[in-house]
This record gives structure tokens, sequence and C-alpha cells, in this order.
């Protein structure tokens, strides 16, 4: 176990977050890495709890049983019906956690699934998570998604929007910045010595030759020279078909995608054991499971933690691998 | 083994085709299917070949050599080293196994990968080996190109196209006429009863209600409801991040895509034991290995006959499914 302990937020209280927890919690009860969950303790059913007052007593509780950091819910949670009373305290789950990390208290922060829809009508004005954490402690460039599962690494370079904008608000700059955030990370997070970054194409066979598509020539091969001058082993653009392949995975240490789904398809079609989503260029430490609220199976004891589990665990290593690069 | 042998072209003589071809008959010579070989007989090393005169030799000298029905090089073959001289005879062995299987003297035809550039140099007016076959043995229909894995089907509606001409070019014209014909090829050719075909959205998220973009609600939905209209089981539109985790993979028959690699990312991502390429809508059956030509590393040895094995072996099963259809 490391010294410190991570910080689970309790995400969407009508959601499978509490389930997930609990779920987690006894897989990693006696191999660690511990956490506390920042929530409230009524909802945790079935597995010991004990409340806590501070993060520092986490770690000498947490084989026996969950620590929770007490955040009420002043509506009381109907599975698979989000309360927008709730949202004041699923936003305080997540301030708190953070703070807590800015202060050193904890190792890192781990994000149950949030409902952003609920929150937005209560107010909340940031796209997502991740945007909201840019704000709570960001180190001013715009954070970065880097999905993670065994053996395979991705970065969508465009996120959230329409395929045809995706194609047309690429730019080099985008692509360029995203490279650095990337080589830092592994470096830092991953404890990478020299990452090696497969750049793909945006459009098929990396558009061959300019003969289906001129972005490949235009905008993502600058890029990918930009980020070789600086001395980052960056190769590209390569068709993204083929860099998914066995073998071909094994030949780099992230594969930086221009768009959503060329990230996401190569990621959840492996599924091994849960992908992660991990956040890189924040002051803190951040990972969260793949997969939303599913409030559809929340209250039926379905839900798979694995992903929340392998989100803990990686916590967890980042964590370390940071605390082994800084001196 | 079949009653009809399969027929294999000789594909670009400079690449991995006769190599390829050679390890696939080692691995197929007792478990079958049987294939003869057109091309030229100098160009396979290593293991018995018999000249043949007719396809319907083939059958009954499987098991000792490779049946080969002689299709002269009339420039012997470099390895590496595409000729243009040998277009002619690359071109012919397409033309006379189409032939043959138009005739009924052969079950279908497995085509070796080709160099198109070598062959458009010396004249071949057509962008590729499917539109080409699609004047030999069409039906009037254009022919839609299927990629088969084990467990995993796909087929992508626009194919070779930029992404952002792919996002404008994408009617529901197109996805309607190719849910047909892979509707239709799933029950003749895959022996599928009633095929569930899972159709995937253009967008992340499949455009989240029109949030992300406006195709899916007014390109493919329509489609899907003509398709249902019509009684063929498609669902969608799907977010195509999610259709391909292993659970979604088992819940339908074949999945249609939006654009290249949307398709060809999951099925290469898996490569369990080498992607096949089948062409729906020809009057002949054809498939191909889902690799090109490997002028790279043609003649030393280490091509992988995976793909090429899958491709005899599927083409055998589709004219057994074929077969049993047709009373």
């Amino acid at each position: 176990m490391t010294a410190l302990p991570l910080a689970l937020t309790m995400g969407e209280p009508a959601g499978i977050g509490a389930e997930i927890t609990c779920k987690a919690w006894q897989a990693l009860r006696t191999s660690g890495p511990a956490f506390l969950f920042l929530g409230d303790p009524e909802a945790l059913q079935g597995i010991p709890t004990r409340r806590i007052e501070a993060p520092e007593e986490a770690v000498g509780v947490f084989q026996q049983a969950l620590p929770v950091l007490t955040q009420r819910l002043p509506s009381p949670p109907c599975l698979g019906h989000p309360d927008p009373a709730n949202a004041g305290a699923v936003i305080g789950s997540i301030r708190t956690a953070v703070q807590h990390a800015l202060d050193g208290r904890i190792a890192g922060v781990v994000t149950n699934p949030i409902q952003k829809s609920v929150l937005t009508a209560a107010g909340f004005q940031h796209p997502g998570h991740t945007e909201f954490l840019g704000e709570l402690a960001g180190t001013g460039q715009p954070p970065v998604m880097l999905l993670a599962c065994p053996g395979l690494r991705v970065v969508p370079v465009t996120v959230h929007m329409a395929l045809a904008a995706a194609a047309r608000s690429l730019t080099t700059a985008m692509i360029l910045d995203q490279g650095r955030v990337v080589a830092a990370a592994l470096r830092r997070d991953f404890g990478i010595a020299r990452p090696r970054i497969a750049i793909a194409g945006l459009n098929p066979h990396a558009g061959e030759a300019g003969t289906m598509g001129r972005e490949d020539i235009e905008v993502v091969a600058p890029a990918i020279a930009a980020l070789v001058h600086e001395g980052i082993d960056a190769r590209g653009p390569l068709p993204a078909d083929t860099m998914f392949t066995p073998r071909a995975r094994a030949s780099y240490d992230c594969a930086l995608c221009m768009y959503h789904d060329q990230a996401l398809i190569p990621v959840k079609t492996l599924d091994m054991d849960g992908g992660v989503n991990v956040t890189l260029g924040l002051r803190i430490v951040r990972t969260s499971p793949d997969h939303g609220t599913a409030l559809d199976i929340a209250g039926k004891g379905q839900a798979e933690a694995g992903s929340l589990i392998a989100a803990l665990r990686l916590a967890a290593e980042i964590a370390q691998s940071r605390a082994r690069s800084t001196p």
C-alpha cells in the first residue's frame, strides 16, 4: 500500500457508483491500494464502512472497512432516477477530493461517473468532469484525456464533436500541444524514460500520399516533425486501421488519435479488464472508469467493477511514479 | 473437401503471393479445402506442384501437390520490384479464375494481393480488385466489401475517401442498399436465417441526440427504419466505440459502419488468425486476405499465410452455404 490513500468521489448517487465502490473495496481490501469514499455512508450497502474525519485515518482503517469522509446527500437517492437536489453534493465531493490532493493529503483522485445533464440542470457550468478538474487543478493548458487498458494507451486529440467538425477543426498546434503533454506524462506518470508516440493519420491509409485527403500532409505531418525536432520519439501519420494490431501495439507507448472513435474503438474492442480514463496535464493524479452512470442497471447488482478497480490501481501507480520522479 | 476446387490467383508476382500460396498449401493439403493456383509454376518454391490442364483435375491432385493452371509470366519476377511487363498476366489470372467460376468449374475465387499502381501504369482502368470483379461478375449493384474475422464481420459503407468526404457523401440510399446486400449475403453465404445487423452512428456517441452532428438523425436513422420496414433486423445508430466490445459483438451478425477506419480498426485490433475480405453482391464467391503485397518482405520467408488460409477456408464455407441455399 502507498503511504497516502486515494480518494474516490461519490459520482451520481442514482447510478452504479455506490455498488461498484463496494465491489472495488472487496477486491482491493487486502492488496490495496487503500482508498477513502467521499460521499454518504448510507449509500454503501453490504460492506463494513468506517466514518473518518481526515484522510490520514484511511490507510489504517482500509483492511477492516471502507473509510468514508462524509458528504451528506440532501435527498435520499432513488436508484435509476437522478435528483438535481443532490447536484451540490456530487460537485462538493469532487471539490473536496481535489482540495485534499492539492494539499498533499491524498495520493490522487478517482472519480465515479457523473450524470452531466442533471448537474447542468442544477447550474454546473462545465462540459464535463475533465474540464471542471482543469479549472480546479489545471496547469494553464487544457487537460488531455488518455484511455488505458492493458497493452494499449490512446489519446483522442479532438473529443466530443461531430466527425465532420473534428476533421475541419484539427490543427497542427492541437496535435503538437497534446503530443508534448503526452510525452511528459508518459515520462512522469508512467515511468517511461523515452516514450514512443504513434500518431494516427486522419484519413484512411493516412491519406495515401494525399490521394484521400490532404490533412495528413498539411496538418498532421508538420506536428510530428515539430515533436521530433523537440527530441520526442513521435512517428506517423500512421494508417489508423493497421496501428492497433497486436504487433503494432507493442511498438509504441501511446497512440495519439485524431478523433473520438479512432481512439476509443480499439480500447473498447480489446476491453481487457476494464479501460481506465486518465486526465493528463493536471497538478493532481486523476483517473476514472471508462463507463457512465448506467442508470438502467443501478441497484440490480449487475454492475461490473473491473474498470473502477483498474482506475484505482492505475491512480496508485501514477502517484508512485510521480513520487519517484520528483526529487 | 468440396467437390469443386477453389482457384487462387497469382496476385503481384513481386510480392508475397507465391510464398503464402506455398504455406497455405502446406497447411491445407490434408484438411482441404482443395485449391488450384493460377500462375507461373516457376514462382512456387519448396513444395511439389503439378501442372494441370483443367480445373476438374485439381481435387484429385491436391493432397500430393499444388495443382497449377499455368499462366506464364513474360518477365521473371524480381521479388520486391514489380514489373509492369507482368501486368497482363496478373489480370489474366483474375479473368481466368472468374470465368471458371461463372462456368461452374470451380467453387470460388480467392485472390492474392495485387499492386494497383503497377497495373494502373500498365493500363488497368479499375480503382481496385473489387470493382474489376464487379465488372466481370457483378449483379448490376456495386459490390460490397465485408471484412470477417472470428467473432466479427464488418462492412464499411464508404471506403476509400477522405474522412471529411465520407461524412459529407454518406446518404440514406447508400446505407439502405448496402444493408439489403448484407442481409441477403448473411442468409445465402453465411447460412444465417435471420441476420442481425448493427448499424454504427457516424458521430461520437451516435451524435448524442443531435448535439454532436445531425447525420445520425437525418441520414442513418431513416435507412435503419426502412430496413426494419422491409423485415430486416437492423438496429442503430449505435455509438461506434461501444459496439465492438466482446459482449456487443456477440449480439449481431454484421456491423455496418459508416467509414473505412470505423470498420477496419476493430477487425485489425482483434487480428485473430487473419482477417478475410469477402466481396458481397457478385455472381461468384470471392474472398481475399486482408493485407497487401508486402513488397518489403517479399522473398524473405517472413510472410504469414494466416489470412490467406482463412480466406480459402471461408470461400469454401460460402460456396457450401450457397449450394445448400440453391435448390
